[in-house]
C-alpha cells in the first residue's frame, strides 16, 4: 500500500505559506481603532480591512453593489492591472457581465478572521506581538458583515444599490439586510441559509477535525509549518458536499477492473479529491479554516431577536433568493425557507430555482445559470 | 481552543487493542491449506474461518439460513451462552423473530480480510512468521463471499434456504446467487448496490485517507500503537452517511446561543459524532478497516462476465430486495435498480421499500420496518 502514503508524503513536506495573512496586490487597506465589540463578547483593540473595488464611482455614490465573499474566496473578485490571477466572480462581475462594471462600483471585503489582508487569527496581536492564533476571538457572519458596513463608512457611501453574495456569502448578504435594512435597496442571496441546521454542521465539524487531529497543527501554534494533511482532508471531506452526488456519479468511472492493485488503486474520483485537496494549501490559514468554518455552525439571523421571524420583518431591501436543487451541503428547502421567511414577514422577495450537477457550488462553476436573474434583477 | 484537542489526547492514547485478530468467544474455527486464489490476483497459502451458528440443523439440512455480515460486523449475530455481548441482528434473528432460530440454522461466518478470527491484514503470515498487515492480498466482495461458501462445504450443507444480508452484506448475498446460483432457494439483500457507484467510493476514499493521514498509522506497521485518531475520524465521516440528514436535522439541536465560546462549543451533533468515533476505537484493526473499505469500493457483480446483465442472468433464487429512501449512502435508485435489473434478465424478485430518517443503517436500528418483509418472504 505504498502508492497513496507516498502521494501524502510528497504534500506534507510541500512548502509552507510564504506570508500568514498578505494584503492581496492592489487592495486598500483601512484601520480601525478598538475596542471593537463582536458578537461572542471578545473584542478587538484594532482592526485592518483589505478590500478592493471595481469599476468607478457615480458621484450620487447611487451605483454601489457590495459583494459578501465565500468561506475561502477574499476580495479579489476580478483580475486587475494589479493583480492578474483569476477572481472568483471573474465570469459574473466586469463590463458588460451580470453585474455590470460599466454601470456599477463593485465593494468587496475580504473577511474578518480569514487571511487576506484583513485581520485574523494569523496577525498579530498588539498587545502580544504575536499572532492570535487560538487566542484570536470567536467571530460569527454577523461581526464579519459589519466589516464590509465599516468599508461603505470609509467610503462614505450611505446606500448601495444591492448587496450580493452565495453560501457564506449570502449568509453575510442576510445579516446585512436585517441590520442594516435602511442601507440597501436589493439584495441577492445564492445558495443560503438563514440558520445553520446540524447536519451542514456535522460536515463542517469532520473538517476542523481533520485539522485539529493533524499533530502539525499543534493546538494552533504550528508557526510555518502547516498541518498540511489535515488542511487536505478538511477540503476533501467539503468536496462531498460542495459538489453533488450526481456529478460524481455521471463525471467518474468507478471500473475497478481497470485498478491493479491495492499498491496503486487509484481512481478517477480519488485522483479528483487529491487535487482539491491540493489547492487548498497553499493559501489558507489552518486557524482562519476554523474560525470561518465556525462562523457558519454559528449563523442564526434570529441571535438577538425575539424570532426569527422578528429579524426577518427588519428587511426592507427587495429580495432574490436563488436556490439550487441539486444543492448537497444546503439543501434546496432551506433556500426555499428565507424566500417565504421573507415573504411572511411583509417583504418583498423573488425566488428562483436553478438545477446544476454542480450543486451547491453552481454559483462559482456554472454561472451562466444565474446571470440572467441576476441581471434582471439588478436593472429592475 | 483548547476544549477540542485536549479532548483527542485523551483518545489519542487510548489503550491498544488486546488482540489483533481474536477468535470470538464461542466461535468456531477451521483451517483450509492453500493456496487460495483470490480474484485480484493473490493467493493465500492457508485460511482460517471463524463462524458462529444459531439454531438447529434439521436432519434434513433444509432449514439454513447463511447472513452475510456488513462491514465491521462478524460472526456475532445474536447473543449466546459462551458470548453473551448483544449481536448486530440480535433483534433479527432468535427464537420467534424474523429469522427465527427454532425453525433456521442461522450461520455466519466472519469476514475475509477483517479482524475476528478470519484471516485478514493482522493474521501471522506463515511465509514470515510477522503479520501480514499490508502485504496481505487484496480482498474483494467475491472473495468475502466464497468464505461463506466454505464454511457451507465444511458443515457439509450443498443448499441453503436463504442467504441475508445488509450494506455490504447485502452485496455478498448478491454475489452468492450468481456464483451459486444452485445453492440456494431465496435471498435477501438489503440496503445493498451491484457495483459502487464514485460518490460512495468517494466517501469510502475519505475515511481511508482519514487513518492513512495520521502519522501513527506508519504505513500500515503500526503493532499495538493504533491511529486512533485517524480510526475515529473514518468512522465520524462513515456516520454522516450511515445515517441520514433528516435524522440529524430533526434529532439534534443547533443553537449557538447556548454555546459559551470557541474553547467549549459541543453542538449535541458534534458529542453525537464524538460518540461515533469512539465505539470504533477499541476494536477494529485500521488495515482491515482499509481492506473492507476496498473491497467495497471494488464491487461490481458484473466482474468477469461480459456485462452485468449476464451476471444477473445467472440468478436461478427467489429475491428480496429491500430499500431505504433516506439511504445517503447507496441511493435508494440503486437498490431499486437490483430489483430491476434481476426481473429483466429472467429472475423472480420483490422489492420492498421502506422509508426511515435512520437512514443506510435502518437494517440494524430500525428493524421492525424490515422484520414483515423477511418472515413472510422466508416462509413463502
Amino acid at each position: 500500500m505504498s502508492g497513496i502514503p507516498q502521494l501524502l508524503k510528497q504534500n506534507i513536506f510541500a512548502e509552507p505559506m510564504k506570508e500568514a495573512n498578505p494584503v492581496l496586490p492592489g487592495a486598500e487597506v483601512f484601520y480601525l481603532d478598538g475596542p471593537i465589540s463582536l458578537v461572542y463578547g471578545g473584542s478587538l483593540s484594532e482592526m485592518q480591512i483589505a478590500y478592493e473595488t471595481f469599476g468607478t464611482l457615480s458621484e450620487a455614490k447611487d451605483n454601489v453593489v457590495l459583494l459578501c465573499p465565500a468561506f475561502s474566496a477574499n476580495s479579489h473578485v476580478r483580475s486587475t492591472e494589479a493583480n492578474p490571477s483569476r477572481g472568483w466572480w471573474e465570469s459574473i462581475v466586469g463590463p458588460g457581465l451580470a453585474i455590470d462594471t460599466d454601470k456599477y462600483f463593485v465593494v468587496c471585503a475580504s473577511l474578518l478572521g480569514s487571511c487576506y489582508g484583513t485581520t485574523g487569527p494569523a496577525s498579530i496581536n498588539p498587545q502580544t506581538e504575536l499572532p492570535y492564533a487560538t487566542k484570536f476571538p470567536v467571530v460569527t457572519i454577523r461581526d464579519i458583515m459589519e466589516g464590509h458596513a465599516r468599508v461603505l463608512d470609509h467610503l462614505e457611501i450611505d446606500q448601495v444599490h444591492a448587496v450580493v453574495g452565495g453560501s457564506m456569502g449570502a449568509m453575510q448578504v442576510l445579516e446585512f439586510a436585517i441590520r442594516h435594512p435602511q442601507r440597501l435597496k436589493r439584495f441577492i442571496n445564492i445558495s443560503g441559509t438563514a440558520h445553520t441546521r446540524p447536519y451542514t454542521a456535522a460536515v463542517r465539524h469532520l473538517g476542523r477535525r481533520a485539522i485539529m487531529f493533524d499533530p502539525a497543527y499543534n493546538e494552533g501554534n504550528y508557526g510555518r509549518v502547516l498541518p498540511i494533511a489535515g488542511l487536505r482532508l478538511a477540503r476533501e471531506i467539503g468536496t462531498l458536499f460542495y459538489r453533488s452526488r450526481e456529478e460524481f456519479n455521471e463525471r467518474f468511472d468507478q471500473d475497478p477492473l481497470r485498478a491493479p492493485g491495492l499498491d496503486e488503486i487509484v481512481f478517477d474520483v480519488q485522483s479528483y479529491l487529491n487535487h482539491q485537496g491540493n489547492k487548498v494549501v497553499v493559501h489558507f490559514d489552518p486557524n482562519s479554516y476554523l474560525y470561518m468554518s465556525m462562523s457558519m455552525d454559528l449563523h442564526d439571523v434570529g441571535r438577538g431577536f425575539a424570532s426569527r421571524d422578528e429579524a426577518f420583518s427588519q428587511i426592507q431591501a427587495e429580495a432574490l433568493t436563488i436556490g439550487v436543487k441539486e444543492d448537497n451541503l444546503i439543501t434546496v428547502d432551506e433556500q426555499y425557507d428565507i424566500h417565504e421567511s421573507i415573504l411572511r414577514n411583509g417583504g418583498r422577495s423573488h425566488w428562483v430555482e436553478i438545477s446544476s450537477r454542480i450543486g451547491h457550488d453552481a454559483f462559482l462553476v456554472e454561472t451562466d445559470l444565474i446571470t440572467p436573474a441576476i441581471k434582471e434583477f439588478l436593472e429592475s
